[in-house]
């Protein structure tokens, strides 16, 4: 048998978002690999060994996950959303990299999938229908200045921006400390998006203006949108709906 | 029969791609509207009337969308990628705004879909794996300005950054001048990416040196991605992987 590693997004919850692709390549696994709740969600079946893991552990279960390809196995490391963005496909690389000469000669494929930031586009309209950026708000794996600086320079460029981990139980004061620097800078009433548990039957989704928001509207099954200064809501009778326009005018 | 109106992403051109949400709205659409080449990726069928409509049209289609759906056709606007990233989400919405108040309270669903970005990022590694910026390079709906103002804070923020639209037949030089911008701003041989055709048959990855590239690489089939000045390449017997660390040290 010939091994192979896949790094597989299942997308944000809802399996109807799941791709075709990454639904092959766990047909055809002989070992799924992940954190636990994302392995949680591949069926079980003969011939199919699952090896949940806990969080922060990414880098010793891409080894997992290596060590077994390299034997034969045909693996595919779970990831929530885009396995790019934010997620395993790094870390997995990141192991090859520093890690045995060997596992560069695999096939190493990268399956992508519905990040939550577009999920949560999606769910209440167009938010980033224009340029945006896409920051990870945790500073476990990066100094906080430099979360400060991209903040400000966001803010500059105008910007539509989406966050991921934006407010872990143990570090709460992170968030507080960007949405009272984002509303300094941004200084408007524009939209911001609290989207929490995005795709799955649990969905919230939360629309304020900025100037009004609370550190407590966001956790970390939250991804937040803030919209750039020409975001735009429309009024109805059931939720409304956000949009970015397309043009800027000259 | 009730109305109803999705917008659907159908990803970047392989079918394997397409979420079975998309698939399912398409089962069960009376009508489809699009750009010629979107609505020629959905299957005829009898009970299905396909609305091909050129490009730059898209408010004239979105209206004409809105209009069948208050009339209580089931109608799903097919967009390439994902529809919310510079695609017909924010066109329809555009259109809802200003437009017939009835199509306010209409069912208005976006479904989420694999944008370019993500599957150009996957087919070389991760070098989306940190913070990063989505920039629309097209000036026909904005000022060249402010284009430049993104580029230039971008590079200040050191954003990993994609580039959509990067180079049309029309105004070429465009790209030419966002590239001189960024070879100068970052002055380094970080690797550009530019991924054609992404996903589909011919897909064509090419990796080189910021400080190499030219201008012919982009064209508008090409999807563009800049690492930022942490991004690696991992060399191999094989096509290079490239990704970008999840961490900054202190």
């Amino acid at each position: 048998m010939t091994g192979w590693i896949v790094i597989a997004g299942l997308g944000p919850g809802n399996d109807a978002l799941v791709t075709p692709e990454a639904q092959d390549a766990l047909d055809q696994a002989t070992d799924i690999v992940g954190y636990i709740p994302y392995v949680e969600r591949v069926q079980p079946r003969d011939g199919l060994t699952l090896h949940p893991s806990d969080n922060r552990v990414e880098l010793d279960r891409s080894r997992h996950a290596l060590e077994m390809a390299s034997q034969g196995k045909r693996v595919v490391v779970v990831s929530s959303g885009d396995p790019g963005v934010f997620a395993m496909a790094a870390a997995v690389l990141e192991a090859v990299e520093h890690g045995d000469p060997k596992w560069r000669d695999l096939d190493i494929r990268i399956l992508p999938g519905i990040t939550a930031m577009l999920a949560a586009s999606a769910a209440c309209g167009a938010p980033l229908g224009h340029d945006f950026c896409t920051i990870n708000l945790s500073d476990n794996m990066k100094p906080w200045a430099i979360i400060e600086k991209r903040l400000q320079l966001a803010a500059q460029a105008d910007f539509a921006m989406a966050f991921y981990n934006p407010r872990s139980k143990s570090r709460p004061e992170g968030f507080e400390k960007a949405l009272a620097l984002l509303q300094r800078e941004c200084n408007d009433a524009r939209p911001i998006i609290f989207a929490r548990n995005v795709s799955r039957p649990d969905q919230t989704i939360k629309i304020v203006p900025l100037n009004e928001a609370t550190p407590d509207m966001a956790d970390m099954r939250t991804v937040v949108i803030l919209g750039s200064s020409r975001t735009r809501i429309i009024a109805r009778a059931g939720a409304p709906l956000v949009y970015t326009p397309r043009s800027i005018p000259e």
